[in-house]
């Protein structure tokens, strides 16, 4: 079985690759289409596998057919990315030769689905979406989280290309762990897109760097998303900072990879006593499954008998699922022990930092390894603004002022990525337009006739 | 030692990567200028150590300092690498907030310097040139093959970096095997560019995956680029291209990355003779050392035993060094045993490979692992031209059509990579101005105020 969706997936990659980019966007157009008709048989498949709230699903949907058809918007609009040099004789080091640069598909590419997004993350998200509009076909690896939803996503995706033209083999959805690393270790396939943790993300990483001839492995992995609040901040807009926090690190039970799981704040303020009082008057939501409620109360367990760390809310679990927690701790003991008090918490945690000043404020900032997002709540009199944005430009993929990391915006400057931990491709983005940039190859004509070019690098 | 280099290229870091675009520039042609200053003092140097003729050397100095301007000239006037989305409160999944991308350099990179290009591959060569320009400190291993001139190499370049203003740090030379390993383990290095054998190449790959934090391996490692002669122009053109091919095979003693290793030919033709015959005109030429002439005649000694191979014309060894050795096989053998007839020969010597057909010629197209280069010689009517060239761009870096692979042009759209095994970054290329994208990173800023935003991204 897996052996026919490789071989399919192979035989795929040419004519798919060489489809014009119009028409590849017509077959992106209509895979949105055909999931927006579906949307009254999807959403109830993932309510039920997924437990996230119907609204919820809605707009996540929205967001997932919107992204499919703006990079069908680009495969039409945007200028092709080719350069052209001319013979030049002239050329200082020597007459230089008709050379003419374009990008192609890498080949088939691996899909590894995450399980808190089930539709923007998983069968028909952005890695799909943005390897299929490169001219990749894909096979994706189905999270266990939701099996049914990603059989019936992965239907309609496949009949809707199938409807397109698009070849036998262009899409495939598999099942299984030990599946999944014989797709990451097979010669056919040519670069791995991965979402999900830390400890699974690395493990395929290693097979794929592992492989008789290594592939690019772009895992999304972890993240702890600091956000940094000055102390003028923290004296102007208290009240909507901790309000905003709570919103943000609660939102979709905390099940996020872009969720606040560090708030650095000024010692001596109220932010903690605030942010606490609101986490009080959270309800309890359900997390994904069992697999994260486990890990989510391990983890929070863990963090909360830290030596170090402080229980100022202390989330109750029922078979509504957990209420929020919320943690605090001092900058000098984070400093102390960072690899425990750095921990992502994959759901409604998160610690609260305290510093005494800003010499404190910036080393917990140094201090960072590679994160998705790094925030900043400031004035637009801080003095420590620029050497904060700094720190975190180098260590960060996206850095925001006075908002909230949750919340990745479809766009084109869009970057969701880091250093590693946060991603194993610090150069690449999985949101946004430029995602299709990890699939594509440059390959260099020279001196190749016209009638044997490409037709996009022609006069 | 080490750790103070290392040291001083982290506090190098911020500063060199905040320079104005200009400044580097700046900086980067004086480091052009001091170097063809010192032209009298190097060259010899060069040649002492890598035993190429002196016209030779004085052209790839001429090609290293016209690559060190040319990278200055992009950083003054290509368009910044910017995507500006502004906030759009209709964006269709929801408002949109004001988003910024640029590209920020990595970090820190260890170059690790060739042995076949004393000057362009090594320490002021095109790795050491696109990771300044990107705004990367640089420590270069040198290689063992020619150390005082690298010595003397890094300290020209360090004296006119100093001189433009460019903090301690920016570039230093080192020495060592031992210390190259630690060079690419050590958390301070973000990415590493390394042009060498597969064997040591692949080595450091692994090293460089294998850390807690697994960073960016630009390795360019080695290749056989295949010369594919069609059936028309082997009878219309054979002589010239028998000689074109024989030059381009022993070009610098046949130690360059992009030596045609496989000549692929009607087996009716007569080429095989023609090359020969001017094979055996050709004299003797040293080699760059003794590890490199040692491994030559151990390579060139087991391909001649293949039970598959002939030898044509068998080189003879002296201490002017080898002349030319020219084997032949059939497609049918090259197919049966690949591993072992597809070795790249580092020195003057080639396979010519004969095909009875057109579906043998594919055959052999597709068998190809990656390399850097494939080259077509065939005529304007030929129908298997496209089908070649379709294989040929998936699986090389560079397509060149009545050609020679030798002599990568250094411009603008040169693409100098490949798939696993050419080089260990298949979306990358080593030589030409897009070289930087290696050691650049995107960062977006979230409603980043005008005063805080990086100049380059202001309205």
């Amino acid at each position: 079985m897996l052996e026919d969706v490789l071989a399919a997936a192979d035989r795929a990659a040419r004519p798919w690759g060489q489809r014009p980019p119009a028409d590849r966007a017509a077959a992106l157009t209509r895979v949105a289409d055909a999931l927006d008709a579906a949307a009254e048989t999807l959403i109830p498949l993932a309510q039920k596998e997924s437990h996230l709230p119907d609204a919820r699903l809605r707009g996540e949907l929205v967001r997932t057919t919107f992204q499919l058809r703006l990079f069908a918007e680009r495969l039409t609009e945007a200028e092709p990315d080719v350069i052209i040099d001319k013979p030049d004789a002239e050329w200082p080091p020597g007459p230089r030769p008709d050379l003419r640069r374009m990008l192609v598909p890498i080949g088939p590419v691996a899909v590894f689905a995450a399980s808190n997004f089930p539709f923007a993350f998983s069968v028909a998200g952005g890695d799909t979406a943005s390897a299929l509009a490169a001219g990749c076909p894909v096979v994706l690896k189905a999270h266990p989280g939701h099996p049914e939803l990603s059989e019936a996503t992965g239907d309609i995706v496949r009949g809707a290309l199938a409807v397109s033209g698009a070849p036998d083999g262009t899409f495939n959805v598999v099942h299984g762990e030990e599946l999944g690393k014989e797709l990451v270790l097979d010669r056919r396939i040519r670069a791995v897109a991965f979402t999900g943790s830390l400890r699974g993300g690395r493990a395929l990483f290693d097979l794929a760097v592992s492989r008789p001839d290594p592939i690019p492995f772009y895992g999304e992995l972890g993240s702890i998303n600091p956000v940094f609040v000055t102390e003028a901040a923290a004296r102007e807009r208290g009240a909507e900072i901790a309000g905003g926090y709570v919103d943000s690190f609660t939102l979709g039970a905390g099940q996020f990879c872009t969720k606040p799981g560090l708030f650095v704040v000024p010692a001596d303020s109220e932010l903690a006593t605030l942010a606490a009082k609101r986490v009080r008057e959270r309800a309890a939501a359900p997390l994904l499954n069992e697999r994260i409620a486990r890990g989510y109360a391990d983890t929070v367990g863990t963090l909360g008998a830290h030596g170090e760390v402080n229980t100022l809310v202390a989330g109750t679990d029922s078979a509504e699922g957990p209420t929020p927690t919320l943690l605090s701790t001092t900058a000098e003991a984070l400093l102390a022990d960072p690899e425990a008090l750095r921990t992502e918490c994959f759901g409604p945690a998160s610690l609260v930092v305290h510093y005494r000043d800003n010499d404190e404020l910036l080393a917990v900032a140094r201090s960072l390894a590679g994160e998705l997002t790094g925030t900043v709540h400031g004035e637009d009199t801080d003095e420590v603004a620029r050497p904060l944005l700094d720190e975190l430009v180098e260590r960060v993929g996206r850095v925001l002022w006075n908002g909230w990391p949750t919340g990745v915006a479809v766009t084109y400057a869009m970057q969701h990525g880091g250093p590693y931990p946060a991603t194993t491709a610090p150069l690449h983005t999985s949101v946004g337009t430029t995602a299709t940039a990890r699939f594509l190859r440059p390959v260099a004509f020279q001196n190749v006739p016209q009638h044997l070019l490409p037709e996009v690098l022609r006069d």
